[in-house]
């Protein structure tokens, strides 16, 4: 039984606390947030303890914690943990700052702790389920992967502001899912950009809409597509054109009613956003990483994952910025 | 080449001439109908001449005629056209009499020229894809047949009134259909009915709506829903539950566009009536007596499946009234 | 906070200790059952006592009780727990004897308490989105239901002989969702049954495959089917035709990948069982129920409606054996 | 009535033949090739004359002619029959060198005859339709356009040798396809191309799999994938994300049977490659010919279409090779 402290009492905490209590492997001792009073809420809600995070990170009886604080803090967090023994489990991303995710990188692998990155999609029942046919060769040789990921409609322009953009705060998944499903970093990024959705966006230095071209050494090619609106709910799809196929991950709905009438043939629209579409994925996440520190097998999403899917994030930046292709070997030099 | 002789120039007629005159190995010569003015229009159309029937059951070029009057002269025009040595499509049904069509069975057998009859479904891509995977074994043992059939409205009163009863006029193509799929004719048929679309059917002595039952000697279930109302067209699916699975005909579709908003996720309704949806089924309806009749091979549908459809619609017919299930073998006694 | 005892601790009570325990407004207090090691088990994975079902019932502590016992203690318990002040959520069905059952109604009708029937799919996301449709007029006035509820594969033929039979342990299910979405009980019940399945299931006394047809006093008609064995998974479907269009629910997948390849296009299963299909609904019904209990609100499905499927189970058996339509009225006479 | 000619008789002339010969506005009254006896065959099955090109466009009773030749010819044909006062449809593209089409399209304006360019997809019942939703505004104003267009298996290399590449070959007509449903010309053309599905075509100096980036002036995005070889069909979807939802054109199936087995849920692979799937766009195509040429309408698809999706293979054309973005601006400068 693990021992498990989280970081960080916000809405996607306590989605973790209701994954960490649930599993039979691992028990939620202790809580920490700079809002004292979020952390005892949470705490109290699942028989936890709401505790500073130096006490908790003093305490050996903790094995692991879930970071799921505000980005800035991740690096350092990730660091102090380790540094104090504990396995990690820390939401993405590593950090705003490349650099600063690569030094943390070096450190962790000193500190020579487990750190599992939250890319939750990895976990996605669907999405594994393709990454599996993909494996088995079920549709041959990978040559051609298309990402589709819209969420139903923009955050707030202050969000904006300090989210590191629209390529480090929400592609950064689909970075990390082409890196996934393809299992090479790609050679080159060409990304456009566009603030289409929102002018405010734009005036706020970000992109609202965007494709992103990724090329590989051995040929194959990758595009992601992203949007902060699609009013008919959280859009969420991969296909992957293969030698011998095509696989497709489509958008699980909200039902599965068909109304048949003079209109048209009408069914239920995609689940509406992460929270919906993702819970069977922050379950499988947790589990793994459960599984991971207790048996002391391969983590599936390495702080490396972290640091890779940031410098394409990097890239892509520069990129809509140049209107050029930037080689991910130029931004991690 | 086929010389052909098209007997009624009404809208089905229309759409058995273009077959006729697309096919590579046939050629419409001569159309005959009551109203002598359509008989001249559609002949005219194609290049064919306008004739009485009796002149065209009296001229040995023609090779065949393609039946679509009115159905009380189909039992006449079947025993006239075999009598002078035309090979015969008649189209459904053979005649609202079940005994005035086994007497025409008879002679037809004596006269011994093919006749086919126009259960145009059996030709159509899906049903008959259906068909070939249930052949492969697929499935399996078909072990519970589902046939749904709507049409998208009623036909007037004035119709139904002729018509000889939604069993006899709509339904005769399910029985045919599950004639076909079964391979067998059914023990017993249990059928309710309801004039619940319109109360006007009811007062003129049909039914709108009906559920039949079919039990099979070894056991076999088949059950058939007719409509004369689905507002959102014409659907027309089959399902079959075998021992290995479950094959299903779906709906085909005016197109493949889907809509996402708000509202939901909209697609195309099903093609709208028949001509819609069984025009390639047809088609291939005219190819396949054009080749049965040119090399002698089997006929895919028989005057008997016409004479045993007929049957089923008898026996359903009287248990609708009766309420009681109704034996084959006492209808056909 | 209701405090809860579960009677019962096998594989469904399982999933039923997970929604008392998983809802914010119950506590799981005690467990009982004859098999003392399975109660004492359940109840230490979720923090309960192991008691007697009659020290269960002699605490005053206890708000309701959960039976998920076998199906001939069902009229018994559920009698002496409203007799005992609890309220009551009873697995179905109340009994395999329509007396006994109606009995019970009358016992517990006197001692005033809530009765509740676990017909868990009312509860269902799909088939409560149909039911949200119809009664918003999405189709009209409805007109022609048909239920299709498949199982995997058939229980061992021991199981089969103690069931009550098809009607009263699998198509009870059915009869209440036609219960359900018609809002009214039929006239008279058509039943055919038989065991193309498996011949033990035959010469057990018991059909695997059968058809119901339903009437209904102002016309509408509804059709019934079940087969024990789908070999492709739970195959649960509803559609209902009214007079402005068809609303279908249609069945859940194991997840959304499809792959395309020289062979066909192919996507995933349907959800295996009732566990994998209904485990939302499960938990939807536990919610509802306490909502009820806690609000004296009005119970979605009631011991009368309970009562209702079981004399329409009693009905299609007699049906299936004599071959005869069966009214409703002579059974509950 | 259209009295038509025919240049050129290969596979794609015989398809025209049956448009025009369908029609009730137009006659085939002669074709021409420079093998006379392919003219001669496809003439006499639709009852034309085989004669010369010089003797065609010298007949004054000929209305028009269809160029279905090698592109080489194409310019030089769409001259000639203007200047002989000929109506014309064109197969694409209108030639491979983009300054050769430049000068056709000017001395075809001088020529002030109609000039229609087999954009056939255009016609294609479900990108219509997805079109005619578009412009009744039901997704709101268009953002990010994504067209995929994959072939079932690629042509010879000695094809690629002569093809214009990838761009001007097969992409041209999703250029098109981008041009109807943006009605703009895009800004600038970023092109990615590999040869992975086959490195012969590689060394033929092509690409096989393609991903190419549109931006508009306004703002809005186009992504184009194509792939010389899916092997489970030909792919031809678009999908279209605006401002109040999302419009799909999916492909449609070889037939809608749905077999659930043990294996999976399977249905029809796409229609195999672009005559099953285009035939109804291409009888479209002619109809939408026939009326503007007879009524002096608009032409759905001009000249001027064609050379500017020749324009933007040349840029893409350009991109691929020196991995930059391109203008249109520069290629048409």
């Amino acid at each position: 039984m693990l021992n498990i402290a989280l970081l960080g009492a916000g809405r996607i905490a306590g989605v973790h606390a209701t994954a960490i209590t649930s599993h039979p492997g691992s028990t939620l001792v202790a809580v920490s947030d700079i809002n004292t009073d979020a952390a005892a809420k949470l705490a109290a809600h699942y028989g936890a303890e709401a505790r500073t995070t130096d006490a908790i990170l003093a305490d050996p009886r903790i094995d692991a914690v879930l970071i799921a604080t505000s980005t800035d803090t991740h690096s350092d967090l990730i660091e102090r943990a380790t540094g104090a023994g504990k396995a990690v489990l820390c939401e993405k991303p590593v950090d705003l700052s490349l650099a600063r995710a690569q030094t943390c990188q070096t450190v962790a692998a000193r500190n020579g702790k487990p750190v599992m990155i939250g890319f939750n999609r990895r976990f996605d029942p669907n999405f594994s389920a393709l990454k599996a046919a993909l494996d088995k060769g079920e549709i041959g040789k990978p040559e051609l992967l298309s990402i589709t990921s819209f969420d139903p409609a923009p955050p707030p322009v202050a969000y904006i502001k300090v989210s590191g953009g629209l390529f480090r705060d929400m592609m950064i998944h689909d970075f990390d899912m082409a890196n996934f499903l393809m299992g090479a970093a790609p050679l080159s990024v060409s990304a456009v950009g566009t603030s289409i959705v929102d002018p405010a966006i734009g005036q706020a230095g970000d992109v609202d809409t965007a494709v992103v071209t990724l090329t590989y050494a051995d040929g194959r090619i990758a595009v992601i597509k992203n949007s902060r609106r699609a009013v008919y709910g959280y859009d969420q799809r991969v296909e992957l054109l293969g030698s011998q196929g095509l696989l497709q991950a489509q958008n699980m709905l909200e039902n599965t009613v068909v109304k048949s009438t003079t209109a048209g043939v009408t069914g239920a629209k995609p689940t509406y956003f992460f929270l919906e579409r993702y819970m069977p994925a922050y379950a499988a996440e947790w589990a793994a990483f459960v599984t991971a520190v207790t048996t002391g097998s391969a983590l599936l999403v390495t702080l490396a994952d972290g640091v890779a899917a940031l410098a394409m994030a990097e890239a892509a930046t520069q990129s809509a910025r140049s209107g050029l292709p930037v080689t991910l070997a130029s931004v991690l030099a």
